[in-house]
């Protein structure tokens, strides 16, 4: 944190008359030539890099010594008139704002297009097509290198056709067309890890709150609570698995039906829905992980880390999905076959679980 | 939400051989000439909007059509080499991954910058000074119109020296530097309008639990909190004023201390602390607002409106931060003087307040 705060009212001292901070003069091709003795063209050329271009080295280091003691900054919207293609990859986004989700997706997505030299152009479109329009068609016209096409919620999408006049992925959506190269989060083994945790600590009556909403984590995290549970020899008793909201009002909601399936131990499909329970479960008096072990989902950002007890929870990987998605549109990470890539979503174990009483005799 | 989803294995269907999506062949100048049976220099001519070049009305008519009806899109480096500057306006944020709040200084400013015609070049520094180097550089090269240069939590700032280069507006943030264009939330004003809301319930024993880490929100609020009691008649009571670290665990501790001050009403730094505070509450056994009421701050998404009881609280402006900066940029809105200019905090009333017991009779 910064420790030179100013007292209130000193926040930007007073100054009159007020003034602008001083702004450098932008450097030329001229400065950098008359600095180095050359003609304007024979910086441009070493400027652009033309390796062919019969110039002495010891002139093309003078030129770069100049270039780099005054501060040019070539113009790269020129070398991008040269190569064809800007050195931009676009990062069409729907909810920037309203999850703090995308942000790691942004985060992801440009620390992998750094390395390789690219810039991310983002836009923000919080789900409205009319903009969404417009944010492809400027990127468009900047001539990106491609775009990442990503929704906040893991979800299929239709393809907008401009997306098509670019080279694309999509990053947490796909489409059902064939080809439509794809990033997700691998729900089905999420919720798999998600199960284990609780196996793991020897529980064997396991209850599962999924989402009342459709989505392919709904059907994903399910598949996932029924593998684990196969493969420890647990028979699935639907009577275990329930649906509420999945927020923490959800959650709160399910308690009194929970209590009624005499579990040692709940899945929630998210960390609000948990958050919600663990309010359910202390106004039964309920503690947790004594009474009832409690596992979430989503690693939320100040949640799952902060409650009492903090939350058992498998993280959903939206930084790699970023990442992922810019080296697959760079090509340098392909899809297997027809299928989205799905990406593995890691566990994070805190205190909201223990060996359970029937395993400790 | 999309309820086309598709069970977990279907999600992209099987292809092969796999191929890629149609790509549509560009719209060249060219394309749009022939088209419109004109030269390609006619066409440029229309594209750049030469008003003064010689083209009969008809014609200049014939090429606008040919444009639509192709789907043209003129390059906008091309542009930008004619104008000088593109149509970018950068954003330099150093936490959209870390935390929800710089989504809404994004969205606010993206809306404000569209609305005029500009698209927004985002990076992501996440505080990293490198690569804050290396994204003011190439805002530089793709010559912005200016750059936004902003922080996750209000602090006072230095100012880089290659953002001096370009016109800059700080957001959130501020420099001691006379004259540096800044925008900021009004703390003061927000701690008054949370202790307000308190006074308004005939609460008279306002506790505040402030941060114990130096920022202009710590010294605001606290000074906020102080003139409302002032208008309100009430002494400052220093004995009533309370500081932990501005998290649920902080909240949570400050608890015990808390319920030594014998307060009808508490005020917390922010709404994690809230949170922490409830849970110390509930294992005191108490409720609230009936024994305690509570009063947050920033609207923190998706933990204010979801706590048992919703939380009272004073809304961080960070989408009008973004929006306001913008248009300070653009000289739309003028600073009153050398100081930051302050948006205001708007008031949330929820369910954590109630009328005090004393005021009641």
């Amino acid at each position: 944190m910064n420790s030179r705060e100013n007292k209130p009212g000193e926040a930007a001292p007073a100054a009159s008359p007020r003034h602008r901070p001083e702004r450098a003069h932008p450097v030329t091709l001229r400065d950098v030539a008359e600095a180095a003795g050359v003609s304007t063209a024979t910086v441009s050329l070493v400027v652009n890099k033309k390796k062919d271009a019969r110039i002495a080295e010891e002139t093309r280091q003078r030129v770069k010594d100049a270039i780099r003691a005054l501060g040019y900054r070539p113009n790269a919207m020129a070398k991008t008139l040269v190569s064809g293609t800007s050195r931009f990859i676009g990062l069409v986004a729907d909810g920037v704002a309203t999850t703090p989700f995308a942000g790691q997706i942004i985060h992801g997505a440009q620390d992998e297009a750094w390395k390789h030299g690219y810039a991310l152009l983002i836009a923000n479109t919080e789900g409205n097509r009319e903009l969404e329009q417009d944010a492809i068609s400027m990127m468009l016209e900047y001539k990106v290198r491609g775009i990442l096409y990503s929704t906040w919620f893991h979800r299929e999408t239709d393809i907008p056709a401009s997306l098509r006049e670019a080279d694309f992925v999509l990053v947490n959506c796909f489409a059902a067309e064939p080809g439509a190269r794809a990033v997700v989060p691998d729900e089905v083994q999420g919720g798999k890890s998600a199960t284990e945790i609780l196996l793991r600590h020897g529980h064997r009556r396991i209850a599962f709150i999924n989402a009342t909403i459709p989505a392919p984590a709904k059907d994903g995290r399910l598949l996932g609570y029924r593998q684990a549970l196969e493969e420890a020899g647990i028979a699935f008793d639907p009577g275990l698995v329930m649906e509420a909201y999945p927020d923490q009002e959800g959650g709160y909601g399910a308690t009194g039906e929970l209590l009624k399936r005499s579990a040692t131990a709940v899945y929630c499909y998210n960390d609000r829905m948990a958050m919600g329970l663990y309010d359910g479960l202390r106004e039964h008096g309920l503690s947790i992980p004594e009474d009832l072990a409690v596992v979430g989902f989503d690693n939320q950002e100040v949640i799952a880390a902060h409650l009492r007890p903090p939350l058992s929870t498998v993280a959903l990987p939206h930084y790699e999905l970023g990442a992922a998605g810019v080296r697959m549109l760079l090509g340098l990470e392909e899809t297997a076959g027809a299928e989205a890539a799905k990406i593995h979503c890691p566990t994070v174990e805190r205190n909201s679980v223990r060996v359970a009483a029937r395993a400790k005799t």
